[in-house]
């Protein structure tokens, strides 16, 4: 089954598809995105995304490219069209094909809509669940507005190539202050020595994760003591277990952090439980 | 005469040049770009922004998409086939279309490059200078790298729309010790009211400015007291004259800064002077 993706009304094979020189998401990184797991070849936390979508696109002031329903079957006939049982579907919405000029296009603009999806083995992801990853800390240097999901994604992409150039899977940015604010792709969380799971507010400095925000459910359903407060990589080289969460990767356990071992240097009892018990409290598109 | 734009090898109607989906420079704003100025059918400066481009792959580490005698061809040939006597040619290169992931895609994945070229009306540029432009200022909130010129430009394009909507044509980013950084798509000037110019040293917080290195140059040329040294917005508010630099408007003196007028409120006799000499010391290309 070869691959097919939507853009701006129509599903075209992916070696077809493309977008204009001009689309503003290619000249300026105007533009928004999203990315939600499928499993057992639904939709899951759909209605979260796609309210991050919106409040995405509001703040930057671009229109809704359609209603929440015709979106939300364009997802779902992506992800059919492709044959996507487990992975996930991406999507971006960018402020449209304009003459270069760094200020708005005229408002009837159309917004650019690319959809694609694509599989992923959940085998594959489980042994390294089993596993746990590597983290390294690097210097925050991304612009104040990570709480929109934006295609200003360069320091991101710079960061996780550090990571994997280390031999790690993420990079956690830390503040001048020496707080962890997440990781370049994930938020990013400790549990403490005493058992209380610990993670950064999503009120200023990180995107308010939508896997972050199911974990925090299942935590509270689990009955772990939650604090939500800022961390700093002092605390997360002392603390018991560490992990990341996000869309793609779930709840994963990190082991090691800057080439140290965090606490027993294997997957904890806590990151090992969210991870487990995640889909009973994540919402799924039926 | 049709617009025709370079991409990836070939010369294409403007209404068609597409990239793919998955080009980096679409999902990660992973690219870099120039605009450089054409002034009766040559570029001008051209070797100094290919100096500043391989400078800026080199610290993104994207290849070079070609060596730099066929990118100087390619430019001289969308310029001649778009029939630009005036205007400007942007040229923007990113890390190649790969399957989406943070991290760098394989060695040997090309990077795509893009050429377009576009007329611009002198008399109408000259008719703006004549009367000036009001600039406004934003809290700078760019992330720390933008000595590179990457396609990282979302907080340019908002501060843009900023100044649109002020009434403005600049809007100049200002650090939280109250610093001017530089404009949103242009360097930052003033003259003080002793006479000296004064512009932000080029090794941090800006871009380093072609135009701007032309005009430091030709500011000695013609005798005046140049400090290259940060000045406050404070400072900007008490001077004699302020003007801003890119390749697109040159010298523009600002008459306005956020809806007050600087010096007499009309364009100084400095950056009139700079603007007008400025040809005569640039370079052209034959």
């Amino acid at each position: 089954m070869s691959r097919i993706a939507y853009v701006n009304g129509r599903y075209l094979p992916h070696q077809e598809a493309g977008i204009h020189i001009e689309d503003r998401g290619y000249q300026f990184a105007d533009g928004v995105y999203e990315v939600c797991e499928v499993r057992h070849g639904h939709l899951i936390e759909e209605r979260r995304h796609l309210d991050r979508l919106d409040r995405s696109l509001r703040e930057l002031r671009i229109p809704a490219p359609m209603s929440r329903t015709a979106l939300g079957l364009v997802l779902k006939e992506v992800v059919r069209r492709n044959g996507v049982i487990n992975g996930s579907v991406y999507l971006q919405v960018t402020r449209g094909v304009a003459r270069r000029e760094h200020v708005f296009p005229a408002p009837d603009t159309p917004p650019s809509l690319v959809v694609t999806a694509r599989r992923a083995n959940p085998a594959t992801q489980e042994a390294t669940a089993l596993h746990g990853v590597a983290v390294i800390s690097v210097p925050e240097n991304r612009w104040p507005r990570v709480d929109i999901k934006s295609l200003s994604l360069l320091p991101n992409v710079l960061a996780k190539q550090a990571a994997k150039e280390a031999g790690a899977r993420e990079a956690w940015f830390v503040d001048t202050d020496g707080y962890v604010t997440e990781g370049a792709s994930s938020n990013a969380w400790i549990v403490t020595r005493g058992g209380a799971i610990v993670t950064r507010p999503a009120e200023a400095g990180i995107l308010r994760g939508i896997t972050r925000t199911v974990v925090v459910e299942v935590a509270h359903e689990l009955g772990y003591q939650l604090e939500e407060r800022p961390f700093t990589l002092a605390e997360a080289r002392e603390a018991a277990e560490a992990f990341i969460t996000a869309a793609s990767t779930l709840v994963m356990p990190v082991v090691t952090l800057d080439g140290s071992p965090i606490g027993a240097g294997h997957p904890g009892p806590v990151a090992t439980a969210l991870r487990q018990r995640f889909h009973d409290f994540a919402e799924v598109t039926a």
